[in-house]
């Protein structure tokens, strides 16, 4: 029995998938899903390998009702911007859920990565931020300012962004671009009180191992979603942000305790206990878990879950293939 | 700048990787630096999709000196024979080991894992069997009862093979398989009790969670290789095996006693401590830990590395790319 396997490039993804609420509603349904339990989601492979300045990791998750399950994996290497190569890179293999055969190697150098990814913090957005977002701040200045800033605008469509970053020339590029892709006004703000003080949605993305979001600088009405935090010893968010927060929602709990915000809260004692933490997923099932008023200060903790990985390789591939885009090779 | 993936399928990998005296060296090689301590190897990642009877695993090593590392993931879905597909499949991406961009795409189908592992099987016969070996036994009648057979024999021309499984039709058809593959005596044996009286060499290569090899067969000059154990729960050796045992050998300490035959033993209390155990590594260093005499009862435990693949992911590509095989695409 002959079986075709599909491999399909990043320029080719690209021109199927993208940020927008198509991807948002995937991702939603994937955090749907784990909330429910039915998700099998094994602890994330981690390899370090410090002679290279090299990382692997490699996450995985098995939605049911999904064809698929994907695989993950995403080198980054630090040293290689000095070669002019991207740090970061990857691919996911998509397997069918049904046989476990391979379906689909998508070759996409990270960017389904960056599309899930933007789309969970578009998904916190949707959800958390007050109802109405007049202007938006956002911490770092690389690829993911510019996507997560890009999918909040799908759900709350303002007018204004602030862009700061340690490096100001990086930040103004960043708003340059910004202001570019959405039409709308957004400069650089070299001091970070002064950007957090006129938002109303403010993503921190950036790689910090120190707190860049200040306790002394909340205001009512302020949503924060941190998601440059992914591994232990990162963190963005003061950990004296925690007792002012009305929701504060991890996308996994098992997995925030170690990488994410609430790791730094639960050392600094500011966070006590983790039972009774609402994850996304609840909320997209009961968003009263979330947000209870325009007043409400509240902060959703992105670590990236291969649930989101599994629901976007499962759309990518359907709406390739269904374009017939790809080479296939012969199992 | 562009690069390109090489894609390689099964058939191709076939015309030019195969159980062979070069896989062996490959994977001793691979083995030593284990032992070496300079390979980084993180533990398995492992799903389990109980509602569709299947499994999946992800292995990784990097081992300093290759020129990649390999990323294996082995789906294994127990419902497909129903369908007329195999139970296991799989591939292996491999890396580049500077910086970390994907090189080749294996999709072997699991085949370089066959070949690893039975390669890891001969380097086992040949640093621990006796020096002499007429008759080999092997427990178990698939593909690897097959192919540790051959393996074994490039390194120990044995001229008689006994084959034991629970089905003796599949034990009759397995020894045919391997007498005309290997030109020599093959037989199928009812009694797993004279099997083992007969052979000076056996191979377990069977998924019981129950010992299938018995203490009170053991005979002196015997030499075993379990590699049928790969997870908690499986069991092919009585634990009263390990008292009698000159030297016992696992592949790895920290897998064997999780996954291995060691695991039993340890629970048995046969085994009080893993301490001061040889891994197969240090043998290959050092072959005077495994073997002392013609006359020691010896046992190796193979629960599969990813050193193992690593290793046989960069022989495979270098290759085959040699060769001008398989398609490219532009990353």
């Amino acid at each position: 029995m002959t079986r075709d396997i599909h491999i399909l490039t990043e320029a080719e993804l690209r021109r199927f998938v993208s940020v927008d609420e198509t991807a948002i509603d995937i991702v939603a349904k994937a955090f749907a899903s784990l909330a429910g339990g039915e998700v099998i989601m094994p602890p994330i492979l981690s390899m370090d390998i410090p002679s290279e300045h090299g990382e692997v990791d490699v996450k995985t998750a098995y939605i049911p009702g999904f064809d698929g399950f994907a695989v993950k994996i995403s080198p980054g290497f630090f040293n290689n911007p000095k070669i002019g190569l991207p740090s970061t890179n990857g691919l996911m293999i998509l397997f069918s859920a049904k046989t476990g055969v391979v379906e689909a190697v998508l070759l996409d150098n990270g960017y389904l990565t960056d599309v899930r990814t933007a789309a969970a913090g578009g998904l916190a957005a949707k959800l958390m931020a007050p109802s109405v977002v007049d202007t938006a701040g956002v911490m770092g200045t690389g690829a993911q300012a510019r996507l997560q800033i890009e999918a909040a605008h799908l759900v709350r469509p303002f007018k204004k962004v602030l862009v700061w970053g340690r490096d100001a020339e990086k930040a103004r590029a960043c708003a340059s671009d910004i202001a570019a892709r959405l039409g709308v006004e957004a400069v650089a703000e070299t001091d970070p009180a002064q950007l957090v003080a006129e938002s109303q949605l403010v993503v921190t993305t950036t790689p910090s191992a120190e707190a860049v979001l200040k306790a002394d600088w909340l205001h009512p009405g302020l949503h924060i979603t941190a998601m440059g935090s992914d591994q232990t010893g990162k963190n963005e968010i003061d950990p004296n942000v925690f007792p002012h927060l009305a929701a504060y929602v991890p996308d996994r709990i098992s997995q925030c305790e170690i990488l994410g915000e609430l790791r730094s809260a639960l050392a600094a004692g500011t966070v006590k206990t983790t039972e009774g933490l609402p994850e996304l997923g609840q909320v997209v099932l009961d968003p009263s878990l979330g947000r209870k008023s325009d007043q409400d200060i509240t902060l959703c903790d992105l670590t990236g879950t291969g649930a989101q990985d599994t629901a976007i390789a499962t759309y990518a591939f359907a709406a390739a293939t269904k374009a017939g885009a790809g080479v296939t090779v012969e199992a």
